[in-house]
């Protein structure tokens, strides 16, 4: 049996009795971040413009962040984008990439239209999230060296396997739009670094759930789509650059969401900043740091990842998320980091530089006797002669295992809710997010969204 | 200067005074063709499936071959499917695929919302049609052997550029449009002889079209697109298998849609069996053949194309279209061969089956005297004693230097409008097809097709 077919099984066959506690844990911490962030992102330029280049679209799905409403196919391409709009979604070690921006907005979308409940959601999320995991075992990480971007590559497959569970298609069905996915994957690294790599998160969603209708209403694609001589693998990855097997061996077995897990990522910076800002935290709750107590900051970074975050004068909003100077002083100053800090002139505070000014960075000088390169370590000399310091191995939050505390998932989600919905309108949200698998229709939630716009 | 900006500025100041009468005509041709096998390719499953999919959208676009108007992306879309439903649509020895399906799709439905003229959207079609040709001169023929389906993964560019020309956008505009339309570049060989094969040509035309939108809005996206070390050339045709300076050298030296031009597919059937229904046919002509006058036929095809035509009993109407035996006999019943005899169960016609138990299919036994495989013989044994036969290099219209008559194109247009517009609007139109460049607003053109439909 083909690979599109066997998966098309797996898919078909699974329940929400295959969703264990942990895995529904992780499944409303992956919608919540995934509907914070993309909240925050709706208002982002590469989300504004796919939104108005999506229109006129009449439809039943909301467009977050607005009270616009559009079919699926369009919603599902605007709020994909928005959702990695800030490139602060939710990340997976499998994918080498963001494992829920793609799979959510196409499903939020159709179970909008079908008033799908919260537990149906949930369940097609898990499924095509596994869906997606086993694809990437099967091309990772060859696939993400050579310059595609998984989150698309293989984020229209997660996008498909969840629309076409939700939308109940059965065993063959599944496996054609799986297949009809194939050929719709594209997406470049020659693109990052510009409005096109959130672009492409938004074009597979959209693009997984139109091959998951077409589908339906009986449209017809290849077998072996994936194993084909002129299939997925070889075209994508080439000859001799995959594992076939790796994508049908252990389905559900862990569940990927659980293990590996997913990845949170707490400040809305570079990833290589995030163990310098958890240690200035610590100190800063240990010793209730504030400005003025600090006379000098050392902080160390490992030599690969202080390439390109030794930024001591950042010159606008994005060189402030790569610089390491800027994000620690700003966890000295305010006890948190968050999206404000890098919006308008924010890099620029006079507060904050004259803060910079105390703090060097430096290569870790221990960086040979770590274990791999995502430590840091903070040295603080405080006025009072003391000295204190914090070494990190590795940011929270960054494996299920080193899981983010829930208070600090939930500060992300304000600080980014808060951008576009009213305070209590985020809390809201926020409380039915974490109850998203008892809502009878989605519609009572992303009702929420639109009703508790600010403007 | 990067390819996507050097490409840019070509495209952007190529103007209708860069299009000679040659280009002209053959546009005029292409355009003909194009149109006409859309209108027949419009009843399809496959293209009435994308229909209700892409539904539902409002706008100015006409989907050929109904009374429905979609936005532009989504017209763009069916009938990019539409046009290349049957397999009967122009090609092209550059691409490795069909030149015009992507590309029109696109032009024509921003034509309409735009209020555009004829000799403006010709231009833009010559525009587009040589930026595709030239960056597949860059990639082919590895690109195609990998399993990339040239006329989507190259046509999407054609359509991106073409787009942009009718859209006025500059040169550095039109450059970030082909460099989005890079991460949007897919479709695989592994679904070849299912619907999604036409699929990919619609879905290239509205994403050429949408990277072009986006563009236009503002959007970013990288520079070194195509040359970038995770860019289009490597990524999708890997070290060493491409030649990017091939983008840049003979750009409109010559116009590709002149030499080496487009071919126009005379028969719905296999190309490989087009030189034995031009022998028989021109038998017929010559000696007004009636099959009661034949005794016997002969027909000799290449051996390496006889692999897949040699079908003494074609079994479906797919079948009958690799039957040379099939194809033949019609040729010899009717003096030509049109769309019906592939239709429904004309395959199963007793007086062709009777017919076609006097033809035999050899491989030709001369093929090792051949300068390519692309001829064949017809020998036929008239009842009266006497014995007639033909030989045939290459089918008629398949390349520029064998071009066909305008009656054959003027009939093969009659005969695919036929099947959706009465014949005198299938008359009109190709009456107003000839002079479109004189079209002073496309939507005169789409009035008529959208007014002159049967049903």
């Amino acid at each position: 049996m083909s690979i599109a077919k066997t998966l098309g099984e797996r898919i078909a066959a699974f329940t929400s009795a295959d969703v264990p506690d942990e895995a529904l844990r992780w499944a409303r911490i992956g919608i919540i971040d995934t509907i914070g962030v993309t909240l925050a992102g709706s208002a982002e330029p590469c989300a504004r413009i796919a939104r108005t280049v999506a229109a006129p679209s009449n439809g039943a799905a909301l467009v977050v962040g607005t009270r616009e409403r559009m079919k699926p196919s369009d919603a599902a391409l605007v709020n994909g984008t928005a959702a990695h709009a800030l490139d602060f979604d939710d990340c997976s070690n499998t994918l080498g990439g963001h494992p829920s921006a793609p799979i959510l907005p196409a499903l939020f979308a159709l179970a909008e239209e079908g008033h799908a409940s919260g537990r149906r959601l949930v369940t097609a999320y898990v499924a095509g999230f596994e869906a997606q995991a086993r694809i990437a075992h099967a091309v990772n990480f060859h696939h993400y060296d050579k310059g595609w971007h998984p989150t698309a590559t293989l984020g229209v497959f997660g996008a498909c396997a969840a629309s076409a569970h939700l939308l109940e298609l059965d065993a063959a069905h599944t496996a054609t739009a799986l297949s009809i996915a194939a050929s719709f994957a594209s997406g470049i690294k020659a693109n990052f670094g510009t409005m096109t790599k959130p672009l492409h998160v938004g074009h597979a969603s959209r693009n997984g759930l139109i091959a998951t209708l077409l589908a339906r209403e009986g449209f017809s694609a290849g077998d072996e789509t994936f194993e084909h001589r002129q299939g997925f693998f070889n075209v994508y990855n080439g000859v001799g650059h995959y594992d076939a097997e790796a994508a049908l061996t252990h389905w559900a077995d862990p569940l990927d969401i659980v293990e590996p897990g997913i990845a949170i990522k707490q400040y809305p910076c570079c990833g290589s900043t995030h163990p310098a800002i958890d240690a200035m935290l610590m100190l800063v709750g240990e010793y209730g740091l504030k400005p003025d107590d600090v006379e000098s900051v050392v902080s160390w970074t490992h030599p690969r990842r202080l390439q390109h975050t030794n930024r001591p004068q950042p010159a606008s909003a994005l060189d402030a998320k790569f610089s390491v100077q800027y994000c620690v002083a700003r966890a000295l100053a305010q006890g948190r980091v968050v999206l404000s800090d890098f919006e308008g002139d924010a890099y620029a505070d006079p507060a904050i530089r004259a803060l910079m000014s105390k703090i060097v960075a430096e290569p870790d000088p221990l960086a040979d006797q770590q274990a791999d390169h995502f430590g840091a370590e903070v040295v603080v000399q405080l006025s009072d002669g003391r000295r204190a310091s914090k070494r990190v191995a590795r940011a929270a939050g960054r494996t299920s295992a080193n899981p983010l505390p829930d208070a600090r998932i939930e500060a992300k989600f304000l600080d980014c809710a808060n951008h576009v919905l009213t305070p209590d309108a985020s809390r809201d949200a926020l409380g039915m997010l974490w109850r998203i698998d008892g809502i009878e229709d989605i519609n009572t939630l992303t009702g929420l969204l639109e009703a508790g716009l600010r403007h």
